[in-house]
């Protein structure tokens, strides 16, 4: 294990975590909260002490392979929610460390979930903190430091990129890898920037588009008021509804639309089968509603597919209560929380490739066992999967379901209702944030114990990870140089 | 598709039903239940009379493989539970053909899911073709049949026995089929007397005795009392307990103990995982049940013990309504209804073996993250596993997860609440029986929907084939010649 190497680039990432403060500390001095501005003078101070010292560490050698990558990404991310957690703790406004910290994971993360029970009365600098940590954490903190610095050679930046990006194999949008992540980023921003513009035009307060932008591009799902959602008029749901469809798209979409190849761009079997996932979905609830709770058909396709596209690209928000929903809806929710986003989007998941993988190479399992003599390959977009790609998505439906299950037996110490416990679970893990129950949108984290909160902590940070760096952490053999 | 060889041993298996019914109709007699005797009567001739004509097809060519296999096994439990619910319907005890098709395919798949309110009022008859079936379902019907008849040649037996014998691969214990499919049943109906006698000896009723033994030995869970097995004394229910989780070992440790391999069969390591499982649930569950509800411990943990038998290894009795236990409980019982009993067993869920192999696979999967260049293989008892017996386990999960999601989806069409769908489908497709809430121990399957119902019954049938013979009758490959 390479030390040296990894020090050096959590220094970087540190000192990355204490520039991006100085914007909600601007905050702080625009809206004039001098007492909630300390907390973060204090940590960027911190920042800057932890990046000079660890940045002096020299590299003996660049010997970064994947197990490095997985290492860094894991450590990085742990150390970022662990600083960024303590603005929150400093100024008082979350006065128990674990919850800043189960708060700021779940920003990082892009979960969403809230161990708030209210959020209007926290001061403008610490909601703007909430989801500006959703806008990095979506895309990878990681990737933006490899975007913009110039950061070790051999191979680190490909490892890196690996172990953080989500998905069951990364694609290079192009050769370099430093382009690919500021083409990424460049996308990214831009479909921010105009998602922020828009809502300003339907007379959103400012703070709040800016706020509410930044959530729905990480996916992430803090909001700034306690209803969430509701209370913003139906051009500003319709809005938010798109863009958070729009950032569940695999972004190597969007960069094909970009470099003029719409081919290839309509042609992404993934994207396809994600649009008509959340299409039927919308569908199915609204006829639901109709019929049995006597909504109007169109209101309830609106409030479906604000909904459905909430949960399917984990991003969180709500406009009513869906918990009172009918159990088929429910049930609805609650599977596409499991199906998730597309890989290569900042959503969470298992993310639509692998299902899709999934689904193919079960048929493909089946074709063997009617005809064995015929051989045949698993395809996507016309691509015939790498065996290993094919393995890896089977040992993450392994891994994924064992850890549900032991996280689900130690949530449920605490948590006496099933149905909160299965779906605080699956709402962390999945990165979406509110579940059902005593879980459920209108509802929040705060009365869980210590142990499940760890538990939905690690559950998050695992699942946003897709698993195996927070995994890796626990091998011995990890640790052996 | 050779349609000639399957109608041929379908013909085979629907006499050896009409054979088989012969011990209900005696059972009508003793009792005198003329009226209940009726049904059996019109079903044994209608048996003899598909016999009759569907083995008189001549089979043109022996050619039968895999696909074959599947398609013969999947037909033949369709078809035989079809049969197998005419004496209800025929003799009125169960006026629905619908719900005498639920329960009869809950007996054959040893489930034990029931559709009766109480069965207290049903004529002993029908309680005993009712434990019947679980006993002939339990080792499996074709294997039975394999045992004693002159079946086809050219490799069709071994594809039958792979088709219904549950675990992710099979093992010949002796080199000939015929003689492993004897010596299975030889030590199935020893191990099946000796619980009959030692429950007489506890004074139970000889015909109590007789059905908790079938229903013991096929881990199925069809009582003849209304609480199961609330009522029966101390030493009775510890008796069950012993033979339950008995019959959920792999039936190779049997063997090899009978011809002496001792050595070998105690280092079979799915043997000492489920056994290891099993006591640490029931310890975990009797010291909370001690903890939080200040029961004695070691009537918890005799409690818990039975409890935690009967879920594991999918039988489902139970001696006290586990529902009203805390969460914790309610959970480990809940994950271990998915572990299930030991591969090659009369057990069902996924099997111990596989959670293995899931386990080994993930270990080795991270390995080789952490040293790519490293190969190491997935070993169980000191062998490395094949590949396609790997490929076959992670298949099987896929497919799994997906299944459970579809009829987790159909059946909150009509059940409003999320636990009571959530583990009617897991005991069901696990062939437990009993779930919570409105499916728990002291409830039944009745209230639902006949849609409900179909889908349950398919999960019971996908359950005990595990799952791809049932799939297959739903490609149109398969039905190519």
């Amino acid at each position: 294990m390479n030390y040296r190497s990894i020090a050096n680039i959590l220094g970087w990432i540190v000192g990355f975590e204490g520039v991006i403060m100085v914007f909600p500390l601007l905050c702080a001095l625009i809206y004039r909260e001098g007492w909630s501005g300390l907390g973060f003078v204090v940590s960027i101070a911190l920042c800057a002490a932890l990046w000079f010292v660890l940045t002096r560490v020299k590299k003996k050698n660049d010997r970064f392979y994947a197990r490095e990558g997985y290492v860094t990404v894991a450590l990085a991310w742990l150390l970022v929610s662990l600083i960024g957690a303590l603005p929150f703790v400093i100024c008082r406004e979350i006065p128990s460390y674990l919850d800043a910290v189960f708060e700021v994971v779940s920003g990082f993360t892009t979960t969403g979930a809230s161990i708030l029970p209210e959020v209007e009365s926290m001061s403008h600098c610490m909601l703007f903190w909430r989801s500006f940590t959703h806008w990095f954490g979506g895309m990878g903190v990681l990737v933006f430091v490899l975007a913009i610095l110039p950061l070790a050679g051999g191979g680190s930046s490909f490892a890196l990129m690996q172990a953080e990006s989500p998905g069951p194999s990364v694609s290079k949008l192009v050769p370099h890898l430093k382009a690919t992540a500021r083409h990424l980023y460049g996308i990214y921003a831009g479909l921010t920037l105009t998602e922020f513009i828009l809502l300003c035009l339907g007379r959103m307060p400012v703070f709040h588009a800016l706020c509410l932008a930044f959530g729905t591009a990480g996916t992430g799902g803090f909001g700034v008021l306690n209803d969430s959602c509701g209370s913003y008029n139906t051009y500003l749901q319709v809005v938010i509804t798109i863009f958070m469809v729009l950032f569940g798209v695999n972004f190597e979409f969007f960069f094909l639309c970009v470099v003029r190849r719409f081919k290839e761009a309509v042609r992404m079997e993934e994207v396809r089968w994600y649009l008509m996932l959340f299409g039927g979905a919308s569908v199915f609830i609204a006829v639901e509603l109709t019929l049995r709770q006597g909504w109007n058909f169109f209101h309830g396709l609106q409030q479906s597919a604000f909904q459905v596209a909430s949960v399917m690209t984990t991003t969180g928000f709500s406009t009513c209560d869906f918990d009172l929903w009918p159990q088929f809806s429910k049930t609805i929710l609650l599977v596409w929380m499991f199906i998730g986003a597309c890989a290569g989007s900042t959503g969470g998941g298992m993310k639509v490739s692998r299902i899709l993988i999934y689904c193919k190479a079960g048929i493909r399992e089946a074709r063997t066992l009617i005809r064995p003599r015929k051989i045949s390959a698993v395809r996507l977009d016309g691509v015939s999967l790498d065996a290993g790609v094919l393995r890896g998505a089977m040992m993450f439906l392994g891994c994924y379901v064992g850890i549900f299950a032991v996280s689900l037996l130690l949530v449920s110490l605490d948590c006496q209702d099933f149905e909160t416990c299965f779906t605080a679970v699956a709402a962390t893990f999945n990165n979406i944030g509110p579940g059902f129950r005593g879980v459920g949108p209108m509802c929040n984290y705060g009365f869980l114990s210590p142990l499940s909160k760890i538990v939905l902590t690690f559950d998050m940070l695992a699942g946003r990870l897709e698993i195996f760096p927070m995994l890796l952490l626990f091998f011995p053999s990890t640790w052996k140089r």
